[in-house]
């Protein structure tokens, strides 16, 4: 029985909750947030302690801790959390700093001690089944990659500010699916945005429509689309062309009723958001972890993983605001002369 | 170049006429109708001449006549044609009398000159793929054959008086569709109707809605749906469930556009009528016609797949007037004791 | 906080157990079963007691108990918990005997202590929402219901021999969606068999393939397709056409992958046992009762739904045995002279 | 009665020959062709006469010529018609250079004698809704247009060498649908190309991969995905995100078969290439010709749409060479400083 301590419990704190508690061979001892009453409430629904994010990673009867905190934290904690033994299951991303990003991944390589990062994409049942389709060679080589993720709404311009950016905040997920996809980061990012949704979201200095081309080395691409409001649901789907064929994961629908009138055939909306789409893709995130956890097994995603997604992430922006095609060396973005 | 003589030139007469015109093979030299000026009409459109039913199967340059008149003139004319020597093609049914095609059947066989019967959905791409795929052995044995078969709109009581009734008029399309899938004619038929879409219909002593079961020989079974009125267009699907495997075949729809918004997904309806949805149909049955009339070949509609039909019909009423199972023996049903 | 005891820890008995451990509102004290150890295992995964189904009903401080035990043992089951005060939810069916299922609503009724049975479709989401929708007035009048109830793969003899046979055993649930989409009970029935998937079937005297037609007294038909085995997995799909639409609840794949090569598209089968299926509807239907316990509201399903699904399924036994249409009388199956 | 004389009786003369004596409006009297042989066998098959481009041009019976011949032509058999007063359809491309295109425009415009350019695409029954519903309104103000445009399989590397490469061969018709739909031409173009489908193709000089993004000057985004080869057939689906909804026009099927067994549902592929993709919207630009010569109405598509479809062609081209995005200024392309 694997001993877990959540920090965070704010809303995806409470997601995670869910999926600790339902599995059978882990307990939640300890919750903490900067939020005294929000710990002292999770806690309390599930018979766990609230305690400050210190006292739970110093406490040596705690195996794992699951990082939900607030992403200016995340750093720090994965780093404190790795120092004191624990098992890391940490959401992305990493940090909104490429270089503090980079600096945490080589404080936790010289320990020795790998950490998870919380892509929960990859655990969709759909986008899991697409992958392993492509890598049993059903498609044969890969050649083109689309992404189409559009948010239900945009979010108000105060999260605006602090989001890092839409390449930062929203796309970064994307970026990940085509690292994972494709088993390999690109060379290079060309970024095109554009802010027609909101004028508010332009105005703070960011696009809310966007058109990502990740290049690969060996002239594979991938595409990434980007809005902050597809007003009909939670947009999530991925295709890929290969050399024999075309590999699609469609939304996630509300349910499977058809109704047929003189107005034509009338079907449900994608699910809402990501609290909908992807609940089944938590749950099957945290088996992986404490399977691996379990078993002494590698982590399905590494702290390596975030930072790609994130170097990915600084050379879209820095394309964006260039107007150029940015590559990518040694890990990092380097805009072209 | 075969010269053909169309017998009609109503709806489904200026259907044909398009057909014929369009095949590279054979050329419309005449045509006839009870209405003249229909008959001149579509003769003019198409530089044929306009003659009566008798003046073209007593003219010995054409080769091949399509009969497309009331169904009361059917069996005369197959008769008629089939002894002056024409390949006939002649519009389902044979006749409403299932007496009357027999001995039309017995009559034809005598003179050793086959006759094609119009039924059109054999020849529709969609059912034709259905029909390929089970008999590859797609999906092993057939069990359970489902049939669904409604009207967009009912017709008014004037024709209900005149047609047979449901299962004479409307349903033998579809007894004709199980005998083709299932290669045989079922041993015993249980109909059950109601009159619940238009009172007058069932004031007129028949039925608008029906549900009809065909028990095969070995134990295998189809259903068949009907209805007089499926607002949304005409709704044309099979189903066939084999001991490995179901095989549907689905509506056509009017364009593949989808539309998602707030009030979820919405397509296109499927195509409204019989003109629409089996005009590549009608197409298909003339070229089938044309290839067997050149090449000697046999036709892949009989005049026994009519009497078949009719036969079924036949069984089908009487089950539904007497509440009782009927079945067939030497192909005429047989009411229970 | 509602105090719960599970009779029955067999199959269906676990899966209800982890809907009730998931309730924030109740709480899961006892487990009985005939086998102890399977009760015993049950009891020590979710912290309660294992204990006889005598002593859970006889338990002052149990709210509510959960029959899931063999079927034989229901009625008495639901009579003692009822006397003893419980909330009581039964899994269907109320018996295997019409007439024991009517004595036991009638002892039930005299206590004025109302039962839910178990019919776990009803809270399926898709025909929840086909439901909603027809209720709405979508398709304006209903006409015609189509109900496909497949089974992946026919059970064993030893299992069929006890079953009640077909009609009784599976096309229950399909007679209880019926009459709940239709708000009523039919006037008639009309069940045709067959058994061509297992000759061991038809030995045993039952059938594995039926379709059983339901007369309303409005005019109204229902029709059932029943087969014991859809190899591809668990096909359930309900249509209904009304006087302005068609209305389709589908099946629930596995998952939404679409793969196009030269051989076609291809994507997941549906969802393969009721399992996953209805794993929704299980924890539909447990909020359901909890909810009507919480507020002693009506039971969304009660013991006479129970009755009349069973009332059916004995008219369309009788049916099938006797080639005749069987009429429903106060709520009795009644042969025709 | 128009009378239509034929420039080019290739692939796409012959497509076009059954449109024109489809239409009950018009009559073709005369084929021409670079190869006698192939004008004579088209003009044998139709009752029409075999004759040089320059008798047809000259023949003042003929009211309409319709030039399907080689792209080195187009312009000067534009030029010449016009100015023998005939109503014209050309084939796209107007050329292959964006000068002689706009030196064509140019002249015809001084004569005075609208041209019409052969985008077939536009006519397609489902680009056609699309386009209808966007400007319905049906889903606000338009954001982000993806068009999804891969051929079945590359042509040999002797037809890139003269197609013009990708941009202006293939992904011409994509930037038409683009312009179309979005009722104006960009304003800037960013264009990403690969040659990973087949190194023949790199080692011309050409890509088989493209990613194409276009800019308006209101914000919109188009994105062009492009592919040499789909081996499954011809993929040409469009989708538009909007303020109030998306928008998606697919594939056409070769039939509507569904096949589920335990390997899962097989459905048929997408319509191989574009005589069986655009057979209808080949007729469907045919007939609005024919009624705006009969009408004396607009012609659909313009020559200035030919030019404007080149321009952008242009742009990608040079975009994809230099690696930097390509404005678009007076309707030809500027490379950025």
């Amino acid at each position: 029985m694997i001993k877990v301590g959540l920090l965070g419990a704010g809303r995806i704190g409470n997601v995670h909750a869910k999926s600790i508690v339902a599995h059978a061979g882990c307990q939640l001892v300890a919750v903490s947030d900067v939020n005294l009453a929000a710990a002292e409430k999770l806690a309390a629904a599930y018979g766990a302690a609230a305690k400050t994010s210190q006292e739970i990673v110093a406490d040596p009867s705690i195996d794992a801790v699951l990082i939900a905190t607030s992403t200016d934290t995340h750093a720090d904690l994965i780093e404190a959390a790795a120092k004191a033994g624990k098992a890391v299951l940490c959401e992305k991303p990493v940090d909104l700093s490429l270089e503090r990003a980079l600096a945490c991944n080589e404080a936790v390589s010289k320990l020795g001690r790998p950490v998870m990062i919380g892509f929960n994409r990859r655990f969709d049942p759909n986008f899991a089944a697409l992958k392993q389709s492509y890598d049993n060679g059903d498609i044969g080589k890969g050649e083109l990659l689309s992404i189409t993720s559009f948010d239900p709404a945009p979010p108000p311009v105060a999260y605006i500010n602090v989001s890092g950016g839409l390449f930062r905040d929203m796309a970064i997920h994307d970026f990940d699916m085509a690292c994972w996809i494709f088993g390999a980061a690109p060379v290079a990012v060309t970024a095109i945005g554009s802010s027609i949704v909101d004028p508010a979201i332009g105005a703070a200095g960011d696009v809310d429509t966007a058109v990502i081309t990740l290049h690969y080395a060996d002239g594979r691409l991938a595409v990434i689309k980007n809005s902050r409001r597809a007003v009909y649901g939670y947009d999530q789907r991925i295709e890929l062309l290969g050399s024999t064929g075309l590999l699609q994961a469609g939304n996630v629908l509300e349910n499977t009723v058809n109704k047929i009138t003189t107005a034509g055939a009338t079907s449900a909306k994608p699910e809402y958001f990501f609290l909908e789409r992807y609940m089944k893709a938590y749950e099957a995130e945290w088996r992986a972890f404490v399977g691996a956890v379990e078993t002494g097994g590698q982590y399905p995603v590494t702290l390596q993983d975030g930072v790609n997604a994130l170097a990915v992430a600084e050379a879209a922006t820095l394309s964006w605001k260039t107007g150029q095609t940015v590559r990518l060396e040694n890990g990092r973005p380097v805009a072209s002369a």
